[in-house]
């Protein structure tokens, strides 16, 4: 995908029935599709635009250019796994020790549904940022801060002993690792890299 | 890169007054090159091919197509990397417990050498096998499995009461959390994720 700085709106609204709120969200969607299972270099804008039947000229309508549209999906994604984060790291249903594995059944299924071809979009685009622009590399450094805050914060919770920068520094090493495990599943087509990685980290953090 | 599945052998030799086998060679350089920093897909063939000053019509004169082509690139990064592991597990110079430092220290420094721009080809190839060809997969199955049984022996060397088959899950868990350390390294532009990952996985070893 080739990135242009073009800052002027332009083109219309697609017509295709939705609002334009409706079609902007169905390109994020889209987007958020072809990142997590291709990448941003391999995935061609026309074959984001006609998974949604939005034709080229009215992409501008709704970004300003590519640069922004690879925010707007980066920035869903995360809304999304926040989301999916707090549902289980805050849920007060399961005991504090058994949230996080419950986090990590829920990513084996997801990953599994979609066959092993989908991984992280932040792993994703993080492996291939040296050919996305800076704002990327920015927005996925925060992302990342972002979900390490809540690891970091609930190993604070199960284990209120280790110190603050310990549960930080812990919390860099779960993505750090969970990046590749979710890698290695693509490669080997099963989510055994994920047990395996999460056994070691909660031996880790039970030392 | 689009893969085609072109069995004969066609083209001719570069007129380069290289020989046959260096211009081979110097193909190969340029593809580990060119997917070590940007991948597969977003490595255009033309681009390989003109580092080398190689024309397009000489390229099926050194490999049948490039499935073909990629399969010598991988080969020849695993027959680089495994060197490399072997002359720091191996050196009987150093300390056996400090041999794995070492080879993180050789390798923090190429990828300090390219500006933080090349990963490791197999990591970036794992990321995105779902669009390389199923002998790509394999290959690089294989490639893991030798790495790890090179880390599972030096394991077993440094903590001889641990057992064989948890050495080698450990040595599993290692090349999970180094290829996402090496990603995180992109991402940042600083080694400390590497150092961050090698710290906490010491930790677990000598537990």
């Amino acid at each position: 995908m080739q990135l242009t700085q073009d800052k002027k709106k332009r083109g219309r609204p697609a017509k295709s029935g939705r609002d334009t709120t409706q079609t902007k969200a169905a390109l994020i969607t889209s987007g958020v599709e072809h990142f997590t299972e291709f990448g941003f270099a391999s995935s061609g804008l026309d074959q984001i635009l006609k998974k949604v039947s939005v034709p080229k000229g009215s992409f501008y309508y709704y970004f300003a250019n590519k640069e922004a549209f690879g925010l707007a999906v980066i920035a869903h994604y995360d809304s999304y796994f926040s989301r999916k984060l707090d549902s289980h790291l805050k849920n007060t249903q399961l005991p504090v020790a058994q949230r996080l594995l419950s986090f990590v059944d829920d990513a084996k299924a997801g990953i599994e549904k979609y066959d092993f071809n989908r991984g992280c979009l932040v792993g994703n685009l993080e492996q291939e940022v040296a050919v996305l622009p800076d704002s990327h590399r920015e927005k996925l450094f925060l992302v990342m801060q972002g979900w390490q805050g809540k690891i970091s914060t609930h190993l604070k919770d199960i284990c209120p002993n280790v110190k603050q920068d310990e549960c930080e520094s812990l919390a860099e090493f779960f993505w750090i690792g969970w990046e590749g495990a979710v890698s290695r599943c693509k490669l080997v087509r099963t989510t055994q890299p994920i047990d395996l990685f999460v056994t070691h980290f909660i031996k880790l953090i039970e030392k």
